[in-house]
């Protein structure tokens, strides 16, 4: 399990310079959860007067940790708060002591760092069914609580990684009423999920001040369009979670008008789910899937995820095979409305198929070159109407099964 | 494309022995129709007075011979009828060249078998997205016409293979009014299907006299128990076509209380159901998900299918890996209540969790042994009401990898 994989061919040719966000401090540590030799949890202090939003898996199996955020996140208080993640296991299916474990890592912290255990979120990430040895993690909060520090968001990245072959950054600021905003964020994730290794968690802060409503709304809404819009294998994590903190160091108060603020925390989390895709367990290609012309935006995203999921799709992007007849498998089986005589598909600028059938002009040694890129993209358009969709996908390859088929040791 | 894949190693020993229908009669013959060296078109030839009752993929991106189909099934005619499959091109996503091929094909058949055209069915099955060379088809009627002969069912098997590694063939009797009624079926499919090379045919005989309206609620009914509940991949072909003759020559006539006579003909339609998983791309384990316990069969149903779809499910089968975690992942995505509380699962005979959390006499040897066979069951009990299901699938392996991101030549 800590066998160390070869980092994608997709990743990012190094971790971001991210910001210092005032009023934000981290910690890592070596507690020995599960992993020898490498940080497994992190600690994030947010400073009094900060507000925090969350969005979390729909699983109906969901973790220990994921049910006790959500029932904390809808509440405020001034006092600050604080944000533990462990990796290397993920406190899920294990029923009354998942909930006890919680409860003594959480009761901890809020008494190490004086806070009301209302204000105290956790994560878990790594094997399920076990239970969580939470010991390991109390042993360590006075000595996180000691080196917690306002330029450690990168130690805190590595420190959440499981499958993940590369730690997940990214920031942006933006100028509001003359002064300057910062984002920031992390996240881990490599398998869309796979419940005893991987899961996708979120972290983002900013120095805005905002009341916890807005910042909720915005998370939720932008949540949509950003990690609900990149699938790797289908599968979905008992713990996928997202935080974000605001801290209001900064002293510009956003809104629900504040729509440069939106445009520059939508950047973060996009940037950041493409992060998650580009470490797909295995991924070869970082493929955008673009529909148009569908009958509503539902029904272009319900296509957009019956070809992203596709097995042969993948495995045809895997072998760099410009199979344009298992995307319209896909839009068939889809379920939502189409009509095989009024569809259009394109490899990148290449039009292959035109109103159902294919282009005359097409050259398949054209499409050919084009899928040996790492970066694609497949547009579809249906022809029906103005709905439209994008969804990240990555390709199906050995890689996947070598990852997912070995053993758990 | 004509490239030798090894047999499954799920594949049945044989073919087995089928009875002859009277007044079924199959010939084959090589059109070259794609293939080179092997036959490529079978003709069955069904006697006046034969039934014909069908059921045919869902996708909105049907071929135009399924389409064809869909249009003639509910007619009769006491003429006799003719089915003609021809491998290598499906016919699909061709536009009004795809109409026009059908239309020679069923023309010439008509003509020469003196049937009514609206009594010629057809399917296609290979690379999609090219017109059907129809001249090359229709050259060789005449000489089908000739070759007609009743014991020609394993030939005809033969001719509608693709990337099948094994000819499918089923049969059982059943003695009605102390008359013995003979139902005999062949099918075609290894991906649930891959459109440029696969696809779900299947054809069934019986020498039952059977109105045309109790044909079709039977084979309806049961396609739901036996062809709807399988999968390799997920994917939806455009093409998947059953039907199903009743020649009536056994001068038994059956109606809707002849139980004995559907329960004989769903096992046929499982046994080739069956073959279909068994031959799946890179299959090594043949696996039964049975669900229990859920709130209702069509929950049961959502939830076996999420688990027999999950990547990480099946890749986890081919690992031989117990990973009962993934179990719980699919549960919880599936979208139909379950809580975790109650649910319980098993691999074999081997209670892994119970009611939300991992059994105490649990040992991981065990269930590794288990993982170990090659043909596996899968229990789920979701523990909230009655509902439940089965459904066959395979694992997923670097067989399929291998099958479906090759270069198509």
């Amino acid at each position: 399990m800590a066998k160390a994989l070869p980092v994608s061919p997709l990743a990012p040719a190094r971790f971001p310079e991210l910001p210092v966000i005032d009023g934000v401090r981290f910690a890592t540590v070596e507690a020995g959860v599960r992993y020898a030799g490498r940080t497994d949890v992190m600690l994030a202090h947010l400073a009094p007067g900060s507000t925090v939003a969350g969005v979390f898996t729909r699983s109906s199996t969901r973790s220990a940790p994921v049910l006790d955020c959500q029932a904390k996140i809808g509440q405020h208080d001034d006092a600050g708060a604080a944000i533990l993640v462990n990796s290397g296991n993920a406190n899920a299916f294990t029923g009354k002591r998942g909930v006890e474990a919680v409860t003594a890592v959480t009761t901890e912290v809020a008494r190490v760092l004086g806070l009301p255990e209302s204000r105290v979120f956790t994560s878990s990430t790594g094997v399920i069914g076990e239970v969580l040895p939470h010991d390991r993690i109390t042993a360590k909060i006075g000595e996180l609580s000691q080196k917690l520090d306002a330029g450690g968001i990168e130690a805190a990245a590595r420190a959440i990684m499981t499958t993940d072959t590369f730690p997940k950054g990214a920031q942006t600021e933006v100028e509001i009423d003359g002064k300057t905003v910062r984002i920031a964020g992390i996240a881990k994730g490599s398998g869309m999920i796979a419940p005893d290794m991987a899961t996708m968690l979120v972290y983002i802060f900013t120095d805005a001040a905002a009341d916890r409503e807005v910042l909720q709304s915005m998370v939720s809404a932008l949540n949509d369009q950003t990690f609900n819009c990149i699938t790797v294998d289908s599968d979905t994590s008992t713990s996928d979670s997202l935080l974000m903190a605001a801290t209001g160091t900064s002293g510009v108060r956003i809104d629900e008008t504040s729509v440069g603020f939106m445009e520059a925390l939508r950047r973060v989390m996009l940037d950041l789910a493409h992060q998650v895709v580009r470490d797909g367990e295995g991924a070869t290609k970082f493929v955008e899937i673009a529909v148009t012309g569908a009958s509503s935006d539902a029904d272009a995203r319900t296509h957009a995820m019956a070809i992203a999921n596709s097995p042969l799709v993948k495995t045809a992007i895997a072998g760099e095979d410009a199979n344009w007849g298992r995307i319209v498998m896909a839009v068939g089986k889809s379920g939502a409305p189409a009509d095989r005589d009024t569809l259009s598909i394109w490899f990148g600028d290449i039009l292959v198929a035109n109103k159902g059938w294919v282009n005359p002009d097409y050259r398949e040694e054209d499409a050919a070159a084009y899928m040996k890129g790492q970066e694609l993209c497949i547009a579809v358009d249906l022809g029906l109407g103005g709905g439209k969709a994008h969804v990240w996908t990555c390709d199906l390859t050995h890689g996947y099964i070598d990852i997912n088929a070995d053993y758990r040791s």
